[in-house]
C-alpha cells in the first residue's frame, strides 16, 4: 500500500523511493575526530543514508578544514550515501553562516565529488540553485532541495508547492517539513505528501517536525515520503526519534524494513 | 496535543477518552477453559481493557452456557473492565448467530451486571438499540455503539455520521471502523477522528482496519481515538498488533503509555 515513487533515484545501489522508506542519520559534531567517531557509531545502527550537518562543524569558516573533515567522513562511511548539508540559521541551522559562506561550502562539496547527494534550501533562490545545479551535475551529485517551516504548517496546497518548485528547479528529491501545533496539522502534511506523490515522479521527503509531528517520521513512508531521519549520535532537529525504537515501530507498518542491531 | 475527550468515561476508575489512549485485548476461545486460560494469558500482559467476542464461543446458542462462562470470565479479571460483544457477521463475527440469539445474549448479558460494556452495532436498529439501552441503564453497564466497513472507506462526513448517529441512539462509547483501500483512506479516517472529536463529546474508537491500516491501530490516540485494540491470545479483526510492539511504539507517540512486561 505504501506509495513507491514514479522514478526511485539509485544511489550507489540504494533506491530512494523503492519499496521501503529509508532511514537516515545525522551528523552534528563540532570536530573532525568527533565527526568520524560519530559516523563509526551511526555505522553501527546501520543507517540506510548518513547527512553531514556542516553547520555543526565549529571550523565552518575554513573550507579546507571543512574538505579535509569530508574525505575523513567518505574514508569512513566507505560506499553509504552521504548528504551533505550546511543548513541556514533560519531553516534550523546550528549557528549563524553567511550566505557566501555557505555557498562557498556547498560548491567545494560539490566541486569533490565526495557526497552523494547536497541539500540545499528552496529559500537560497533560483539563481543559486541553478549554479549549484551545474555544479551538481559536473559530479554526478544529486540535489535534495528543502523547505522548512519551524512555526507552523501551512495549507496543503502551500506544501505541494514548494515539492513542485523544487521538483521544477532541478532538484532529484524534494523536502518538506513543517511545525504541527495541532492534529490537523500532521493530517494535512500527509495528505500534502499523498497529492505530492500523485503529481511528481521524484523521491519526496516529508515530516512535521517535534514531538507532536514524531507520527509522521514514522508513517509518512505509507504516504509518499522515501527518507526518515532518525537519532543515531545525537539529533539534527526536533522530534527525531532514535533509530532502534523507529525501525522496530517501522517493521510494523513496512514489512521490508531493516533490522537495527544495536538499540 | 493528543486530542482529549471532552467527558471521558469513568469504568472501574479507568478513563476512557483521558489523557492516555487505551489498549484493549480480545478474548476469541471457543470454550470456556481456553476462555479463562486466554483471559490469564491476557492479563499478564497489562491491557487496560479485555473484549470477549462471544461470537467465537462454540456454545453461544446456550444461553447458561454463555452466562457461566461469562460469570468465570468476570471472576477471573477481577476488577479490569470488560467488554461484551457479540459481533453479527455481516461486521466481522466469527459465525452465523440469529438477530434473535445475539439479542438474548446481549440482554442477559447486561442483566447479569457482569459486564463493564456492550458492543451494539449501529446496524441492530432504533428500536433494539432503546432495548438494550434500557436494560444497560438498570445495570450501570455502558454502551459501544459501533459501525463496520469491511470493504471500504466511506468519506469523512459519512463516517462522523456515523459516530453522530451512535451517540444519538444514547451510545457512551461510538466506534467506527473502516477498511482502507488506498492511502488517502487512512487519512480520511484520522479527519473523520478529528471531526467527530470536535463536534461529540463522548469517548471515541476508530481503525482502518486490515494490515494497511495498521497505523490507525497506532495513531489513531492523536487524532481522538480512546481505545486501540491489539493482539494478545489471538487477535479478533485483521491488522491487530500485538500488544508487546504496540505498546513500545505508542511510547514513542504518548509518553504516558503504559509498558507491556513481556513481549
Amino acid at each position: 500500500m505504501r506509495k513507491e515513487c514514479a522514478k526511485p533515484l539509485a544511489v550507489r545501489g540504494l533506491m530512494i523511493g523503492g519499496k521501503r522508506p529509508l532511514v537516515c542519520l545525522p551528523l552534528v559534531a563540532a570536530t573532525e575526530d568527533d565527526l568520524v567517531r560519530a559516523a563509526r557509531k551511526c555505522l553501527a545502527l546501520m543507517p540506510d543514508l548518513l547527512e553531514w550537518r556542516v553547520d555543526w562543524f565549529a571550523a565552518f569558516a575554513d573550507a579546507r578544514k571543512v574538505m579535509a573533515a569530508l574525505a575523513r567522513l567518505r574514508a569512513e562511511v566507505d560506499d553509504l550515501p552521504l548528504i551533505f548539508t550546511c543548513r541556514d540559521e533560519k531553516e534550523g541551522g546550528a549557528r549563524p553562516i553567511t550566505f557566501d559562506q555557505r555557498f562557498s561550502l556547498m560548491v567545494s562539496a560539490l566541486a569533490s565529488g565526495m557526497c552523494d547527494l547536497l541539500d540545499v534550501e528552496l529559500a537560497a533562490g533560483e539563481q543559486t540553485i541553478a549554479a549549484l545545479a551545474a555544479v551538481a551535475q559536473a559530479t554526478s551529485t544529486r540535489l535534495i532541495i528543502s523547505c522548512h517551516d519551524f512555526t507552523a504548517t501551512p495549507d496543503a496546497a502551500t506544501i505541494v508547492s514548494w515539492l513542485r518548485r523544487a521538483r521544477d528547479l532541478g532538484g532529484d528529491v524534494a523536502k518538506a517539513a513543517v511545525t504541527p501545533q495541532q492534529p490537523e496539522d500532521i493530517l494535512t502534511l500527509l495528505s500534502a505528501t499523498c497529492k505530492a506523490r500523485q503529481e511528481l515522479e521524484i523521491p519526496l521527503i516529508t515530516m512535521a517536525m517535534g514531538r507532536d509531528g514524531r507520527i509522521s517520521r514514522l508513517a509518512g513512508g505509507l504516504f509518499g515520503s522515501d527518507v526518515t531521519f532518525a537519532a543515531g549520535v545525537g539529533a539534527s532537529a526536533p522530534g527525531q526519534i532514535r533509530i532502534g525504537p523507529l525501525r522496530e515501530a517501522m517493521r510494523l507498518l513496512y514489512p521490508q524494513t531493516r533490522k537495527t542491531k544495536t538499540r
